[in-house]
């Protein structure tokens, strides 16, 4: 043990005696990735600023958003289009809104504002993303903690909370390619979240499909259909549905999606109306003449996949190289999304972080995976391989097994 | 007297017999302005994608806009460029969000949340803006009114109920070519809103500079610097500024901003990052390249005037023509902005919207432009000349005036 630390350590040292600066923090699209999009650098063209049903979009208006850019996306987003909303630039500015709207005026089927109760609670299955938790600490919602398994939240435990404490009035879902762990809801997880029984009558799942058509192999993940599902369930208001096109053209001009049953896109609408005229519309036609349809949509991605995918199993290769049959770390393998999950030995997950600061690299804090910035087992660290060229990837990744080591057998001495 | 409402009768029916369908609703460009700006639809051009610093716009981040944006718009809404914020494309929204995280955690130098107020109340110059009034509506914000002189809010009544009223914690301003009736603020009416002694502590003014840039004549009205004089008066934190590129560019898909204190402008940017990763900076760059500098705005700006100059001469011509020396109507002379506001006798404005309505000419409703929909005196018509080509425009005029003829005559008989 003594000379796996000590091996450890000089390869540490070796390590960071190269000086190198890389980040590896945020699921940022690489440059070449945000390439695949350049064609909206000149669109919509010279001309052309009418929708398909010859309004001028440069004007004023049309509130929800063009219904021929929510149609390429409603099959992956399992939204019909005549209920999703093309609107803004950030889903996680819908998120955020939806949740004002909630504290200030409540929900339909609820009893109130939720600013009015003494308590709202979200329930956190984790480890989750950040910036949900960030919203429910921004507006002082309590969090609560549910562990994460291989196929989405722990239901029974999700069951159990909601059922006998009606302050709980929500809960986050990533439920494909999960950021961090890429898991994908298996269908009796999407099921019992459509069913059971809340306390709270204005129970709301927050269901950020980030992920719904980043697929990395020739296998995509399909989830059930979850609107479809509560209303088969009688909940037919139970769920918000968001999506965007941040990680399909560019991150930072893209498209963002609500989805929702007829009462809660009605309720949404009425809002949006006091707060805006109408979404940029000329954005959303270019990305209609440039995306076309549901397919070549998936075309984009695939391109985006051939990308991505080789640096997921660079991860993997490198990390299996490194730390297979160590005992110290165990990892997601996703076949899609964003993130691959490290779980380090407990109680060093801040150690590891720590150790990859000092030599260069930048990683997502340990915790912020968890409600609070604060992982009780200290083990979860998220990976984000997407945007460093692949030759610094695996410079990184291998830095990051070697601080693995070094943390991990530093515990065991 | 039964003469002239014989006559306008006539008149009426004659109109009313073209069976016209005319629009003069909203505050909207006509396609000619929007042609001004068409080079935006295909900017920023092949591989253009770089800010000024280098950064790759494409991509997540830069949470508070372009600088050589707001650097472009810096003069004309008299914020320093680094305390104006380049967003999304609807001032509306950024208004909406300000009173939002007021409701939900107070603002700067305030006792707390607003919404744990028993009673929160917005001061509302008026006539004035109805998306204003309906942000307070939409939020429960009750709404004073205040008379608009013409040369801004009268601030008698302005400097005694803030001075008394703890529970009044805003002001609605559109200080320059105000919406409806053109007033700009005298330079005595902005030091009194930067001096006033307020009982509450976190009494804020929305100055929505609108029309900041938009000028009809060679003379551009000016008003004082209101963030300089409310910050002489000890007063740094008590005026947020918006303004937006909406009737500049496209009027869906621009840009919009906001500028206030140093306070109040981390206050915001804190919120923002919990609810957007950042703006829509390709769309911020296309404005660079497209505008330049403030020379090339104003010189874009001199070109919408060409247009609309034309439109609100003709309204003037034909209500002179037709209204002159009767009596029965005043209306402003605008130098700038969007809208005309028209007085009839009152309790007549109803039935001329109604009267108009029937002839095919759509009006903004009457009382629109006060609280609640309620003009006291039923006596204020917005006129918003920029939208219709100049022949239909000058039809709507004439019709108009015949309904008011009707109206008025028919009220004294």
């Amino acid at each position: 043990m003594a000379e796996l630390h000590e091996q450890a350590r000089q390869d540490y040292e070796a390590f960071k005696a190269r000086g190198l600066k890389l980040d590896l923090t945020r699921g940022k699209p690489a440059p070449a990735q945000l390439d695949l999009s350049n064609e909206l650098l000149t669109l919509p063209g010279e001309g052309l600023y009418k929708s398909a049903d010859g309004t001028d979009l440069r004007n004023y208006g049309g509130l929800t958003g063009l219904r021929e850019l929510a149609e390429i996306f409603s099959e992956g987003l399992q939204v019909p289009a005549e209920r999703l909303l093309a609107l803004g630039n950030a889903s996680l500015t819908l998120m955020h809104d939806t949740i004002v709207h909630a504290l200030l005026s409540g929900v339909p089927g609820g009893t109130g504002r939720w600013t009015d109760g003494e308590r709202v609670a979200f329930l956190c299955p984790s480890p989750g993303y950040d910036r949900h938790f960030a919203i429910c600490e921004r507006f002082g919602i309590e969090m609560i903690q549910v562990p994460m398994t291989g196929e989405g939240p722990d239901m029974d435990v999700v069951e159990r909370l909601v059922a006998d404490d009606a302050t709980i009035k929500g809960i986050w879902c990533v439920p494909k390619y999960s950021n961090p762990t890429g898991v994908s809801y298996s269908d009796e997880v999407v099921r019992r979240l459509a069913r059971m029984r809340t306390a709270a009558p204005d129970f709301r799942i927050f269901w950020d499909n980030a992920y719904a058509v980043h697929h990395l192999t020739d296998k995509p993940a399909e989830i059930l259909d979850v609107l479809a599902e509560a209303e088969a369930a009688g909940n037919p208001d139970r769920v918000f549905v968001y999506g965007s096109t941040s990680k399909v053209t560019f991150a930072g001009a893209g498209v963002a999606f609500f989805g929702s049953s007829e009462a809660n896109v009605k309720w949404m609408t009425g809002f949006l109306g006091k707060s805006t005229i109408g979404p940029d519309k000329i954005n959303q036609l270019r990305h209609v003449q440039f995306l076309k349809d549901a397919e070549g949509l998936a075309a984009h991605m695939r391109k985006h996949a051939e990308i991505v995918r080789p640096k997921f199993d660079a991860v993997d290769r490198i990390l299996t190289a490194q730390l297979a049959g160590t005992g110290l770390a165990e990892w997601t393998k996703p076949e899609g999304g964003y993130f691959i999950s490290l779980d380090v030995p407990e109680g060093c997950a801040k150690r590891v972080v720590q150790l990859a600061k000092e030599a260069g690299v930048a990683l997502t804090p340990a915790g912020a995976t968890h409600p609070y910035g604060e992982d009780p087992a200290d083990r979860t660290i998220r990976i984000a391989p997407t945007f460093p060229v692949p030759a610094e990837l695996d410079v990184a990744i291998e830095g990051l097994a070697t601080c693995v080591r070094l943390a991990g057998y530093e515990k065991q001495i």
